[in-house]
């Protein structure tokens, strides 16, 4: 009794993840009894995002092709001797937010994982060598989740770069800022003892 | 550091009800790390959306231009004398699940809250009246939401049917089917010993 557009728009939202049927069909009536257009507006923005949308030349993250290299990558202000190595294009973001770190990303769009089918080759491991050998970084960052594909993939691409001579780093592991001490997990607890630094 | 087409995804995108910012960006970077071109989909299936949906000129629920009146007023095994009045297009679905009703519907729209701006005027009670002039409908059963818009919005539809001298009824409450007693809130439960029914 939906009608066929209802019925397709609802498939593909169901498509997003943690979006079902129900809440998909909830949003698709809710779009259709608003002021203003919004389905029209929504769909406009998806398509410029479809068209515009492209991996950096130089780090491979997310950027537009009017902006190729990227932003971050363009910027003069940057140090060029340091890399940090991140999984995903929002790991830059996260960074970015701290507005600590000065030097440039590399994006390698995921993490080793075997089971799921993501081989070396899926991820973007040769430009981040590439870019070792024609510039003059002296660390790279391995700043990939602290899970078992994170820690692979840091292990993985340390390998390589070995041969390389460049100082190779991760991120260290211990308790959360402004965490309490009796609901740390475990192995956070763990190292944070393990990694514990002189006070000065 | 975002780019734009990624900013205005997002902002389109947390402007649906229950999706804040967090949720559309990690749902933007998904789409856009999908094999599949997910973004284009989905934006050609809400444009459709948006330019073939309209609605009923009989009943008001939503359906396409190319089917109107809608397929359930189309059809001609449905009982004319008995109209359903439901506040939205959703809410008929629910009752075809049933598979128990066989009558017509009619979609209001909302319900009454005049705090929210929500008059009888914004609501599609005039096309009601005027199906029910034209028509050989005998009983209108009120089933707005059991809530206090859907309550004052069944008072008001039934205070306005009461010199065309149709039956006028509303959904019995009571406690769902399934239930525990233990669990079931209190105000259902009243109603459910209220119109409590003999045993045959």
């Amino acid at each position: 009794m939906t009608s066929d557009p209802i019925r397709r728009a609802v498939r593909q939202l169901s498509r997003l993840p943690g979006i079902g049927e129900k809440t998909a069909t909830r949003l698709v009536y809710w779009m259709l009894t608003q002021p203003g257009d919004v389905p029209a507006q929504l769909a406009s923005a998806l398509q410029e995002l479809d068209a515009s949308i492209t991996e950096c030349k130089v780090c491979c993250t997310l950027t537009t092709h009017d902006e190729d290299p990227c932003r971050l990558c363009a910027r003069g202000d940057r140090d060029d001797t340091l890399i940090l190595v991140v999984e995903h294009p929002q790991d830059v973001l996260a960074f970015e937010r701290t507005g600590e770190y000065r030097g440039r990303y590399h994006v390698l769009h995921g993490a080793l994982s075997p089971l799921d089918g993501i081989t070396p080759d899926q991820l973007r491991i040769r430009p981040l060598l590439e870019r070792l050998r024609a510039e003059t970084v002296t660390e790279v960052v391995l700043a990939t989740d602290p899970n078992v594909e994170g820690d692979a993939t840091a292990m993985y691409v340390a390998r390589l770069l070995r041969p390389i001579g460049v100082r190779t780093t991760r991120l260290a592991h211990g308790i959360s800022v402004g965490t309490e001490i009796e609901y740390a997990d475990t192995v956070s607890l763990a190292r944070a003892f393990e990694y514990r630094r002189e006070l000065s």
